[in-house]
């Protein structure tokens, strides 16, 4: 038994988290565009943390509290009472280097809190732009694995899926993957690997869409390059910060 | 607005239900591997309708009230109590011509009940087996479809998503579709449409697993094959029967 591989699962949406066995796993939370991209970029420019929150008026208090950024979006717009937007261009070395970050996600953010509640491991957060920082952290651990799509208020989304599936593409001869959800974000990803862009395009993907009626093809296009914030993101006493090795 | 096509989304597991608007909507019950395939068909081969029940409790005493044929599975087996199996090969013109079928099945039973406690417009089954039957009638109605995978104690399959992706690739261009998870399923689809049972012992689907351990390989072949059981059904007055033209 001594050599036998830790299982891995996909959820592809929170509604179906419960499904799976959080408590003994580590959880890589996928929220593509654009919290966990913005994240990683943060934390890859220096940020001293990124605290993730459920609502703008816990951004705003927590932000007073601690003098940190307060940032988060409703429908494509810096919400009411914070100072910056969720795009991963605001969030530039000079501008957050030694900062502390106060994001308001929706869906990445419940996820997380879901994940803490029912005793996960370890938290970890996953983009394209730190890709390869997830691998390498997840093949470093003999632990079971649950990718975590934040999906869009539990509706699932494309690109969350995608980049479950590049991560299953690099890891999976270290794990047991008996999970059809897991060999749909493969297939998934070895479809649109050749070009995530032109892909979710293609495949009309309902946040493609949403990103680009607020005029943010710059975003989507960074928010699909891989390794570009290669940092590992790892939740720890309310808080992400960088996990060195 | 009177050429407005309507829309049609597909909901990967009982657990997303919800998340649709089910009131309006013409719900498909996908069960593919294999309680959709066998109840189209039993109706194929004649069978007076078919009751589908959510226990074995209900389904001995419903079969004694009304003298019909029982039958379903727990773990590979016969139920305890009732006469026969979930295999689409028991149920023969011979056999089943005339008779009503009570069957009980977990899963897509489960999800046919949330759809009519929501409220469904109309409640019909799809499988590989009467593929074409649904597609045509989807194209017939101008009524918005919900393509509901019954998954497997809400955990998502493969050959359900194939099923939808299947309906979604003959009628996508009477609808409106802005749905990843419809996306998803057409090129899941796309991907095994060569050979669907390649494909999914290939992926090394769960239910493939499952029925193989049971020796059923000849089961899963014929739920895969389309058009053999060419029928439609419908659900009313608590029970499916064939719906003509």
């Amino acid at each position: 038994m001594a050599n036998q591989k830790p299982v891995l699962h996909t959820s592809f949406s929170p509604a179906l988290l419960n499904l799976y066995s959080v408590s003994n796993a580590t959880v890589v939370i996928i929220d593509v565009l654009r919290a966990t991209s913005t994240i990683a970029t943060a934390l890859y420019n220096g940020a001293k943390c990124v605290i993730p929150v459920d609502s703008v008026a816990k951004c705003i208090e927590l932000g007073k509290q601690i003098d940190g950024i307060t940032a988060g979006e409703r429908e494509g717009k810096i919400a009411e009472g914070l100072k910056h937007g969720n795009s991963p261009f605001e969030y530039s070395k000079e501008f957050v280097g030694g900062k502390t970050l106060v994001l308001t996600t929706t869906n990445g953010t419940k996820l997380l809190h879901m994940a803490l509640d029912k005793s996960a491991a370890q938290i970890i957060t996953g983009s394209f732009p730190n890709l390869s920082a997830v691998c390498d952290y997840l093949m470093s651990q003999n632990n079971p694995v649950i990718l975590g799509c934040a999906a869009w208020k539990d509706v699932i989304n494309i690109e969350d899926i995608l980049f479950a599936g590049a991560v299953i593409n690099k890891v999976k001869n270290h794990f047991a993957i008996n999970c059809d959800s897991s060999q749909i974000a493969e297939t998934m990803y070895l479809n649109a690997k050749k070009d995530l862009y032109d892909f979710i395009k293609e495949k009309n993907a309902s946040h493609y869409n949403r990103l680009m009626n607020y005029g943010l093809e710059k975003d989507i296009r960074y928010c699909l390059t891989e390794d570009v914030a290669n940092v590992l993101p790892f939740y720890e006493d309310g808080k992400l910060t960088v996990r060195r090795k």
